[in-house]
């Protein structure tokens, strides 16, 4: 469990204040407010805040004095018209706060979304914890031969065990060096008084990448809904998928009809070049088509191809259920 | 009023609706929530959510597991650190909703801010309303002799006659003739069968620029306080500032110690240069100092010697108390 | 024409001043650089600067020290790649520098873009010339019957007369009134000094949507082909439309590879829902579909098969040629 | 020195190619364009291409039909009177793009800012060069005693050396086990071909925060200022500022009259409270004022007489000339 009883007990304190409020609430997202939903070994996920819901997107579409909303069918059809023809500034009039722990190679990879406010945890001003990610085994992937930028088959027997031995006694080493170049009377140390100690801005540089970081991350819902789509695709590296799974599950909480509709088109959709159209269209008049016909790459072929071959694991049956 | 009954019905019937929420509840926001605030002579403003407060940018800021604050004095003195250094993005973690009901020549200035979210309501869509903006006569100024960017004196008499009868006179042929172009069944018209009626993009471009159109606009705390402190200052023009002294008060109300360091720091404070400050300090050490000695220029002289010289209206007595 | 010949004049000095530069540059685009193109009957957009091109998207995407391109036929398909990918950085490292004279109301859409930098003619400051819009006869539309948000047939006949005499009859006595307002001497007006002339900022409040502003407009060209792709669609207002189509011929001499491959999977293509793709698989397999077997609304049902029903018009080999 | 012969040559080639152009140049910035600025031991700056200069600021703000430029004094004048009054978006005008080589931690503090394009290194995709960042002796700082957040005396003797010891051993033994994890034929390792070696994308997580990465990071000209007046600033990390020095003299060549503008108000300028500009105004006038008149905490009360009494190091005879 990645909190301390101080933290958990700052959390249940958190949780047990219920105030009155005017406010559209979300019973469903308030029945998870402030608890850290485990992800990877010592990260989590909290929703510290949020503002709005599906009825606010409604409200704010319709420039309404009152709630907004209709009934439950013409609401989702609002909101799926909304999704399907990109009219996304609705979608901004939410706004949900996560505080985040999460490792420093994938924080770097989660800050190139831009368009969301952060206050990392500073190390320049505080000491980082002594947690740092190593894989569960069957994520202990080789590279892609294949694919560039991509995970191949499980590494596994004697690779794994020195893969581990050397991923473990690298960062200990580091972080006892890191205490030692500090030379700070914390988490049990003493100061050596004949030594100055080095900045904690200069000594957090021998940390690596696999230690844990946090922060408070607000985004709105049309932001968060495309930093989803990027994070939670297959191509995206395991370790911040891992992030944007749970957070999918906090976004079907919160505004459930925009949640489906996002899944529909976003997730479970696929955007067809004015090739790949041409290709459909003439395959479902019956006519032959080839590679050179429409002048696609063999790349891009063949991703065509897969895509329209796939079988049921995706069909209609398994999307969430609308209301109409 | 520049609300119908049935509008004020819907604000009523969201204001009697009262549920409980683990989150953060400002109440003295509460008590306006909804509310349509009057600006000007349709216009108003309305908060119509909110996320966050005062201890919500301390909790940020120290990116804690739990409420974050400390004693009430700890929390003020934190707030004005960050304030007076530049470190914005705690502010940022807290959001709030209006809706706007404003004309459309306050609109353009408005939607240069771009660090907000707006959705208008549609003229392509929807039918705008007939009402449009006339000054009242203290706010019916003369352009500035001084300032190519300003107002001056109050025009009145004859003149002040004229301008309000052609103002009043052009406004209300525009929105006749736009009904008469878009030929609907609406607000008591006939629709003329014989006509096709004119498309609804096409007949507003007859509206002149004083009419009113309403939005919802989102934004944070960071980037309202940038909106406000140069929304709410003597260059603005006196329509948007309307605006903005009003959403001021609704500041003051979400987030108090913000409020007041804002106006300590931002709003009454300014900026010296390093010239400036060559001069406060050579003065201060009782040393002659020119124009020239520095390279002013002469406005920026005035600017300076304005400033340096104004007397006890701004004084500190008159600023928010501080808890310390 | 829309300048005046001093204006023309100004234009054609830049024009004839080359300096060196060590800089990329792109001859097709230098061709037309500070010219007027003109765009429905008073307004225009001119190329006033750029940087990078094509290249620049490679040399970012390779992070690399020299110009980064290899091969034409690799850098095509790895632009091809970028956007088909949805890896939109590379693209904004090329700038474009616009300068723009159009319609208030055609302002007000266009300035919804935010992720762009903008200098607006200021009417507090100056005063607007006497140039309004009036629609081409074969764009005066009808309101739409079946879409509220869009045109039906042309106005024609005495209902267009009628149309036009009341749009050109309001604009010239709005902007006359103006002038009587201001009171000042320009423009061949004399001022009357028993009158003090109404503040500039207030003035321009009588003037209508279809006047014209002007404004510098500087975006990168990731968000440029978003403004396109949303501008250059069916579902656009026309006279935003008109804009978009010149702007996209600039892209077109500025960066061809990213032209062609934006042709293709953004405004050529489509994107179908995880329903959407379920009907193409089935029917592929020959398996008869329903609308009630994927859950789809009746004008979702409509779209997607006017979509895969459409007849060559698209057809590939109307897209621009590739290299391999 | 940091670069490859390769890479210098790469550069060379692309300094020695000159275009003709009928856009604005900067011969000044022009004389060190694709070069390498040096910055701390392996990183560097390289300006790679740039839009507009401080004309380019005049024409926007003018929205000129050509250069929009008088005589320089005005030009001066009307820079400096934009910065004065917050009038920042002719400063959005002009662009610049570096490509910069930079310590993982620096490019962690550089990323908050959001208001720039980036594209870094992708050490999913590419292997990591074995550079890492090892302070100079004399930016070996302990801990500062009097702020949590900074740098105190410099580290000497056995400390220091113990330091350097740690700091290089174990980056060198973290790169040592990248490269047996990554088990690649590269940089005269020989592949072992009974491993199949760690995903890239894994291994990198082996690697110290001091290690470089590189970058392109474009930004306009508002944006670069306020970065680099937040990293030029005595309270940013001294590996940070190296970078902004560097960067700040790369716009006193481009930009100059924009760059003394810049020194004038916000580099060398202050921010002064109502409460501090209280406190001036009184004692100019000869009135004695405490602390407790004011209201302010007393770190407050220090930085303001701190900053009055400043001696004549940064007096108006060290700012850059003005043109009059």
């Amino acid at each position: 469990m990645p909190l301390s009883s101080h933290e958990q007990q700052e959390i249940e304190d958190l949780r047990a204040v219920q105030t009155s409020t005017r406010r559209l609430t979300v019973p469903d997202l308030e029945a998870i407010l402030y608890q850290a939903l485990p992800v990877l070994d010592h990260g989590f996920v909290r929703v510290i805040d949020y503002m709005g819901s599906d009825s606010a997107v409604v409200q704010a579409a319709r420039v309404s004095y009152g709630a907004g909303t209709k009934r439950a069918r013409q609401d989702a059809g609002l909101i799926r018209y909304l999704m399907r023809h990109a009219h996304t500034t609705p979608f901004e009039m939410c706004d949900i706060k996560y505080h985040v722990k999460l490792p420093i190679f994938v924080a770097r990879q989660w800050i190139r979304h831009r368009t969301a406010s952060v206050n990392e945890y500073s190390a320049r001003y505080s000491i980082l914890d002594n947690e740092f990610y190593i894989p569960e085994p069957e994520h202990l992937a080789a590279q892609s031969t294949s694919n560039r930028q991509g995970r191949g088959d499980v590494v596994s027997g004697d690779e794994a065990a020195r893969v581990f031995d050397l991923l473990r006694t690298d960062a200990e080493q580091a972080y006892a060096h890191y205490e030692e170049m500090l030379n700070e009377d914390v988490q049990g140390n003493v100061r050596d008084e004949s030594r100055q100690g080095l900045a904690r801005e200069l000594a957090r540089m021998n940390l690596s990448l696999n230690f844990y970081t946090q922060w408070y991350w607000k985004v709105n819902l049309h932001n968060l809904l495309h930093f989803l789509w990027l994070r939670s695709d297959a191509h995206a590296q395991y370790e911040i998928r891992a992030y944007a799974t749970v957070m999918l599950d906090t976004v079907r909480r919160w505004a459930p009809l925009t949640y489906a509709a996002f899944m529909d088109y976003r997730v479970g959709g696929a955007n067809l070049s004015a090739r790949g159209l041409d290709v459909v269209r003439r395959r479902l008049r019956g006519e032959p088509v080839t590679r050179r016909d429409v002048g696609m790459s063999p790349a891009e072929w063949r991703e065509l191809n897969d895509l329209l071959a796939a079988d049921d694991t995706s069909d209609s049956s398994q999307l969430p259920l609308l209301p109409y």
